[in-house]
């Protein structure tokens, strides 16, 4: 029986270790603050979980928050410009929006109740030939810490040098939610864009805005505005910005009721989307393998962090079962396993960033066409394989318009 | 809907050819010579189809020779030497074997009868253009004809610059079946191995010995007598090599009653082990993509081939069906989807046939004493990705015997 340690705590690292609990392998997680502390830290992130990640959560045990009581799903799409876009996409199975500072410390607390040892320990670079001989593996699945930077980046169009986006993400009250219950995703070309998630919070069902503003593109303020200097200036800062350019989210906005949930529930900055190198040798002849942020920074653009982090956990935990040794034939395996998924996630976020291409411009046109089109589209969020397969090319994103023009 | 050609008629080519008929794809398989021309022609292969093999057949409702039936359940083995082995393993599901004679013209008249489009033509190298510019996707599944040499070798273990084997495959009468019913494994260290197989043919059950004889090695007598020449001379070499190298099959044979079953069932030669491209461009922008021996040329030693060119087409058939643009990211996704079954089988099978490194002697000395590790050795037959796992370093060997050892 191997034995696996795991430096980080988040959905990546948590999933890991609960899927190597499951086949009752020795797993050690380390992370840099107790689990329980995260309730009471600002707000981490607003990442809904797709059907293929609340499965693997069904499968774990951990789903204490069902997708039936509060779950979405549809996407309601629009896009700005002369001739404005709206139109709504359907999920086959529910999406859920769950506030992280309930979920991970509660899946933490699972691991820990199924035998799982965690550590509280700030890790030195210095330490990790001291992990690595103690583990037969050592996966690293945090972004942040002196142990993200041990795998190379990567260069390539996932992987960019600055921030794309300015970034502010919040919980709010004053929002009606979308009838059908869903995210509302919405393009001002050039500007930036608005993705509003239900989200279950400890207050209960509220509403996530998260502002993506292209630097100098005229939002930067929602960014830049401190709801700690000016909690006034800043609600104005995104309601101006909401009626003028996100007209969809604003119209069920009351003004005199919108209001950040705590001071807390917001969080401002940007990351640099980022695609690593899968695995490292470590000095002694064994290997420390990435997953989620450690492996794949992705912006939230389309959501897609918290799942290939889980889904990039599956694949490793499957690896880990499957196979007799953790050598470099063992994190190759891994490496062309997760590709696919993974890697498409991280291009399909990286393109969406970028000025739309005629062809992105298109399929959206073709979206608001197609209502075939537009579910395939919002159920991909799930399978971003598949939907980096229809957005890759110019040829591919007309291949799958015509098929559903045809139908 | 996509339009495929497919360049070649063997297990390869009939298998992707009636997988895409499944989905109703447009298909035309080139091959060069009516596949019913086939059954009176020379033996051209005594490669058994493992378990997996057989589940794909059935779901294609090709199978007319059910494995309960004609099939085996054990592989017997002997392993020369001052202190010989002999150990049975014993498979989870039958595998069976059926001259390639009745096998292949049945699959092609199913294709046929399912609206697939069968051309036979002698194509040359300067008519790719046309075939690529009548078909959205050309895949290549021959590794002989002038299509084959498309791709370019890959330098690795399993590609080899000359044969390691001379071979000789033979259909006999005269051979008492083994008990279980199985294949015999005798491995004659320094010299070859003889692989004797229970396979149904035309003139019903009979004795399939596939001898491989090492260059120099003292057997090359047996892949050097010509039986067109003197039948006596060469059933006298035969038997000769038996009695005195492969006692477990030579125990049952009766000599008065061991001959070939006709004078066109048994072929002699060699090959030489080659992995190649997975894909290459064509004038015009569009791929062509190798399966099967186009792509990877195994000697039998393990009896891989077939087995991995219909799994090479069912990665195919699936990324066709799931696919929108048959583009080089398509190409590249089928080489990552297939690597860890078609390139393991190709390395396991090199390894093989090189003089066996201490971990593989470690190997077969654990297999005779653990019936557990020499049940999965034996199924694993059909999952060479499981197999290349196990031999693949002398510290996966290790392992592999550890958990066997321990349970």
């Amino acid at each position: 029986m191997p034995d696996v340690g795991i430096v980080g705590a988040g959905v990546a690292g948590l999933h890991l270790g609960l899927m190597l609990r499951a086949h009752h392998i020795p797993v050690t997680l380390y992370t840099d603050r107790e689990p329980k502390a995260a309730a009471s830290a600002r707000l981490p992130a607003t990442v809904a979980h797709h059907a293929p990640t609340l499965r693997r959560e069904e499968g774990l045990g951990v789903q204490r928050w069902p997708a039936d009581a509060h779950g979405y799903g549809s996407h309601h799409h629009y896009v700005g410009g002369p001739a404005p876009l709206r139109f709504r996409g359907d999920f086959t199975a529910p999406s859920r929006a769950v506030d992280h500072r309930l979920y991970l410390p509660a899946l933490a607390e699972d691991f820990q109740e199924r035998g799982g040892q965690l550590r509280v320990a700030q890790l030195a670079p210095s330490e990790l030939e001291l992990l690595s001989g103690r583990h037969d593996l050592l996966v690293v699945a945090s972004g942040r810490g002196p142990l993200s930077g041990l795998f190379p980046a990567v260069a390539g169009p996932a992987t960019h040098r600055t921030p794309a986006r300015l970034l502010c993400a919040g919980l709010y009250e004053g929002v009606t939610p979308s009838d059908p219950k869903g995210v509302t995703l919405s393009l001002a070309p050039g500007r930036g864009e608005v993705i509003e998630i239900p989200i279950l919070t400890a207050a209960g069902d509220v509403t996530a805005l998260v502002f993506e503003c292209v630097p100098d593109g005229g939002a930067d303020a929602v960014a830049g505005t401190d709801p700690r200097d000016d909690a006034g200036r800043f609600l104005r800062t995104v309601l101006g910005e909401l009626a003028v350019h996100h007209p969809t989210v604003h119209e069920r906005v009351d003004p005199a009721a919108f209001r950040l949930t705590g001071p807390l529930d917001v969080v401002q900055g940007a990351i640099v989307p980022t695609v690593r190198q899968d695995y490292v040798a470590l000095p002694g002849g064994r290997y420390a393998l990435a997953v989620g942020d450690a492996h794949t920074v992705v912006d939230p653009i389309v959501g897609q962090g918290a799942n290939i982090a889980s889904y990039s956990a599956q694949i490793v935990a499957d690896a880990v079962v499957e196979d007799l040794a953790f050598d470099e034939m063992f994190c190759r395996r891994v490496a062309r396993r997760r590709a696919d998924v993974v890697l498409g996630a991280a291009r399909w976020s990286s393109l969406m960033l970028r000025p739309p291409p005629e062809h992105i411009r298109d399929l959206l046109g073709a979206l608001s066409l197609h209502k075939s089109a537009a579910d395939t589209f919002t159920d991909n969020f799930g399978y971003p394989d598949r939907q980096w397969r229809i957005v890759a090319t110019p040829e591919r994103t007309r291949a799958f318009v015509a098929r559903h023009t045809a139908a």
